[in-house]
């Protein structure tokens, strides 16, 4: 198991082989356990974008978000080895997902929040049977409190950033997007996903490995992570303002998630809070879809910045969790697209 | 043209014949032009009904509701007739559906909903150029101001409930519903709709006929618009009490489709007002998707009764229309289910 615990040092991470044929091989380990959520398209979005989008509804998948994807390929592995429980450090989602996962397997587990993640998302968590503390609003913070929790419970850590398993489980969402648009008959010009800790960046660079679809990053303007790293050539700490993007909080991207994206990442487009309330005002009224702002976050970068990519586009709408106080203000505020 | 006006006069519904065939050709028609709306699962509503619901989301069809199906298919053929314009009564969706399939064909149009119409679904139908006139609240009142403009600019009137494309058109829904649980390697024991007018209830009758699906329809206790007729072995107009599924206001059902749906529909449950809150809310939360009333009506059915029928229940999302304010307001009312 500890070959997965690549966190903490930085140089294991050039140890991590992952390619295209895992995703494949985690997709098929993923069929009839995760829904195979639908691409939506809309035609109001269309029209805004100037461009053809391809929604990939992870919003509607089990536990509200894309996270249990990767939850389950690394929860399983864990209990095939005997775990005794499982901790992990989370804005929400992955807490939400590792808990599903966890509980199918009748593991306990633990889970350290920061102090200001969403009441709903904690109560997700909590209606698993699992634990949640919180503590902060830093990364740095939330590591330790899990490391301190694994030494004391001989509990394994599932990292939501540094687990490659957890990276190949979120690369399926992107994966499946793929396919189904090829289905469809069209072929993704551009994929533009949320960058939090990075999983879902790493994810996406992974399963358009050699598709020749340009893999497109969305941040906040306000936690830039990903642009500070690729600025720095290396994961770096940067000073969060405040983003309603609570899933991308993490002030800091991951250093597996980061080895993977550099090299394949097209762009990274920051977005303004602005912007973020308004895709996910459109989302609501034109596609009809309870998106989080996290998702939001990519919807709004693919607003801005799709049409440079080509005629269709793919966006992962990572997650639907919200809380419905933050739908109902931002349904109220005026709207600059609609 | 003459042919589809049915409406006023009863004796002639008698010579309208529409099968499953004609559903098939519907859908051959519609393929390419209407989104085919995905169907989603969820593992909460599935514990709250205690059988496994299959929601066909046609609130995320062109236009928010799957009334574009029929308007397509009516307003194909009278373009094709030379027709110099089209009228129609509505509560709202029927009128979005009409004005967009008119503006795909530059016809003119005008559409006549009650007063109490949503101002959202107003707005729909006036973006897309079409004119709209309000009228009191009853269906009879709707009805002849339709008739004077018909008479007045030599417009057709496309109705939403006596008109048998409309109801074809309608019926591909179902017909989709049924044919993706299939390809699920599932078969589904019934099927959940609202009732209105009851273009829904009588399309589903057709699509379902000979696959021993159950046919359920779903109309608010306050406007038990079929209920009524069935007891009384014809339409009648019912005294409606207020509901907030404006789209199931109607206070009589359809000659059309009361004769379709009256030898083949199963049952008819009656929807309180609060369970149709309860079930807006259940698909807000747990679905991550925004219905209107009239879908949560079959919904909030679907949770109280889908166990009575088997192990697979399809609901019919009906449309997505749904004020923001209704939305606010309900999301901060107390919770039954949740």
């Amino acid at each position: 198991m500890s070959d997965y615990l690549i966190g903490r040092s930085r140089t294991l991470t050039a140890d991590v082989r992952i390619d295209r044929t895992d995703v494949d091989r985690a997709r098929r380990e993923l069929a009839g356990r995760v829904w195979r959520t639908p691409v939506v398209r809309c035609d109001q979005l269309d029209a805004l974008a100037g461009t053809r989008l391809w929604l990939k509804a992870e919003n509607l998948q089990r536990g509200g978000s894309f996270k249990v994807r990767g939850a389950l390929l690394a929860v399983d592995e864990l209990a095939r080895s005997g775990s005794r429980g499982v901790v992990a450090q989370s804005t929400g989602n992955h807490a939400i997902a590792v808990a599903l996962a966890a509980r199918e397997h009748r593991l306990p587990a633990t889970f350290v929040l920061p102090s200001d993640a969403p009441a709903g998302k904690i109560r997700r968590i909590r209606a698993t049977g699992a634990e949640v503390l919180t503590v902060g609003t830093l990364l740095a913070e939330r590591v330790a409190v899990v490391e301190e929790l694994r030494e004391r419970h001989g509990y394994d850590t599932v990292d939501p950033y540094e687990n490659p398993r957890v990276v190949l489980g979120q690369a399926t969402a992107t994966a499946e997007l793929l396919a189904q648009v090829v289905a469809e008959g069209a072929r993704l010009d551009a994929v533009v996903v949320p960058v939090g800790g990075g999983s879902a960046v790493a994810g996406a660079c992974l399963a358009a490995a050699g598709s020749g679809t340009a893999v497109i990053g969305a941040e906040p303007e306000a936690v830039p992570a990903l642009t500070a790293a690729l600025r720095a050539g290396r994961p770096v700490t940067v000073s969060a303002g405040h983003t309603m993007a609570d899933g991308l909080r993490p002030d800091r991207i991951g250093a597996l998630p980061f080895d993977l994206a550099r090299p394949a990442v097209t762009s990274v487009v920051t977005v303004r809070e602005a912007a973020i309330a308004d895709a996910l005002r459109a989302a609501f009224l034109h596609v009809r879809l309870v998106i989080e702002p996290a998702a939001a976050t990519a919807l709004a970068a693919a607003l801005s910045h799709a049409a440079e990519h080509g005629g269709d586009v793919g966006v992962l709408l990572s997650g639907g969790n919200v809380e419905p106080g933050l739908i109902t203000s931002v349904l109220a505020e005026q709207d600059s697209l609609v």
